[in-house]
């Protein structure tokens, strides 16, 4: 006889890259008896069962929330204040809501106040994606063997916590639990900012002339193309990553503009030795990625 | 009976990625009846003859280029001088003089005053390559579908330029034709800028508090992985690039440091539709590239 699942009825709020992903994790573990997924849009509704990695759809939030055990909010975090409000009433006795988002003192903030007595708030960031968004870009795979993180405010209660743990683990995950201030500050360098730096190289060579520009398409693989993958990801979901996150962001910002600057002045100047001690530290952090293994 | 190769004997100078990439792919295609490789090293010159992908080494560069009737320089900018000026004298008559470097004003302002007369210099950049260096890591694929540009001097002999570009071409290429300067500032933006910027947040991250530093290795799928990869380039190359191209970097750069300063400004006032807006016009630029079936 089969396992369990881990939970009864899974209400899934978004079913983009990351919300159909899950599901699909999840179906591939047989983590839950029924998947229910909301999606406003009419096309995404009808996708995700034309794909089949939905149980049931609802154009409400509400409507996938009713009686659920868990719900994971997969929309962007400009909507999450209205998301918690919307489910919170419909929620099965004991539910836990968790979610998918790249911040977590915003995603505490916004969902906190709409989380029913006797319901656990469990925020999570599976450390995951590529550039395409929505239902069909999705797949089954997504998380294997990358980490999904925990940001459980102060106080919440262990056993809510070790379920959410063990869903992602058995979606292929490493799981890791840590502070959401100190884990907005570590995604704002390794994360944030590479798509802050992606998003406006890529739009200053977009406002080159147009014989240049060309030119820039053409010639792409000499590095630029990797930037430009970066700066394909979903303008929504990164307007409000950045909305959210100003505070970090801005700190490691601050920091990269100093560092670039210098290098500005070493290329300035000639400085030929600094520019070559910087090349040669910096392989030893790709190093490290590789014996990581998130290379 | 199979066709003449393209040249009779070719100078290789360097074994690195590109050189040896470059001769992996001239074996491929039967384009050179002799391959003479020049590596500094020791160490390089016995792993090419083990891989055998040259005929001879020489730990002169004369020696290889000795009665060649091709001589490719594939060494870091910063020595072109110094390698003209030793093989020049020892070329056949009527020799080409090319290279593979990624600033062409400087190839010509270094290689020109040692090109004999009778012999033709044909700069040229194929635009590939990998994050890793030395002769293991080239392979005779790596110019298949990709461009090689080339920047003749004005007056340069028209034979000279086509046997180059048939050479590069039937190692996998398209050919371009382009004027020096122009070549250099769009690899500025394409190439050299995307160094720069992945060389400083990668430093900007190893500066971090060794804590942090941990996790930016382990959470690196989010963003920052592709920048450690770019980053990982060969030091002394990229010295020599931003050395040698140093004005058009400053223009790009500048470029570049006022878009983020604007972009910095409306994430610290939460201007959100000014980040939408740029987030999805680099969308288009991207699609642009898969179309070009650069991706």
């Amino acid at each position: 006889m089969a396992a369990a699942p881990l939970f009864r009825r899974v209400a899934l709020i978004g079913l983009g890259l990351i919300g159909s992903s899950l599901a699909r994790a999840m179906r591939r573990g047989g983590l839950a008896g029924h998947i229910a997924g909301h999606a406003r849009s009419q096309r995404t509704r009808d996708k995700a069962i034309e794909l089949g990695f939905v149980d049931s759809v609802h154009a409400a939030a509400a409507g996938a929330a009713a009686g659920a055990d868990l719900a994971v909010v997969c929309v962007p975090l400009g909507a999450y204040a209205e998301i918690g409000a919307a489910i919170a009433p419909h929620l099965a006795r004991g539910a836990i809501v968790s979610d998918v988002g790249s911040v977590k003192q915003s995603a505490i903030r916004d969902l906190g106040p709409s989380i029913p007595e006797g319901a656990h708030l469990v925020p999570g960031h599976p450390v995951a994606g590529t550039e395409h968004s929505g239902p069909e870009a999705g797949f089954a795979e997504l998380f294997d063997g990358r980490w999904c993180i925990l940001t459980p405010p102060p106080g919440t209660d262990a056993a809510a916590v070790e379920r959410v743990a063990e869903l992602w683990r058995r979606c292929g995950s490493q799981v890791e639990v840590m502070d959401p201030r100190h884990h907005d500050a570590v995604l704002a360098i390794t994360s944030h900012l590479p798509h802050l730096i992606a998003y406006t190289i890529v739009g200053t060579a977009t406002d080159l002339e147009d014989a240049t520009r060309q030119e820039v398409i053409k010639f792409s693989a000499s590095g630029f193309r990797d930037f430009t993958r970066i700066a394909a990801s979903d303008p929504v979901m990164w307007r409000d990553i950045f909305l959210n996150n100003r505070e970090a962001v801005l700190e490691m910002l601050g920091r990269f503009t100093e560092d670039l600057t210098a290098l500005q002045r070493a290329i300035r100047w000639g400085e030929g030795d600094k520019l070559e001690e910087l090349f040669t530290r910096t392989r030893a952090i790709r190093r490290g990625i590789i014996d990581a293994k998130q290379a």
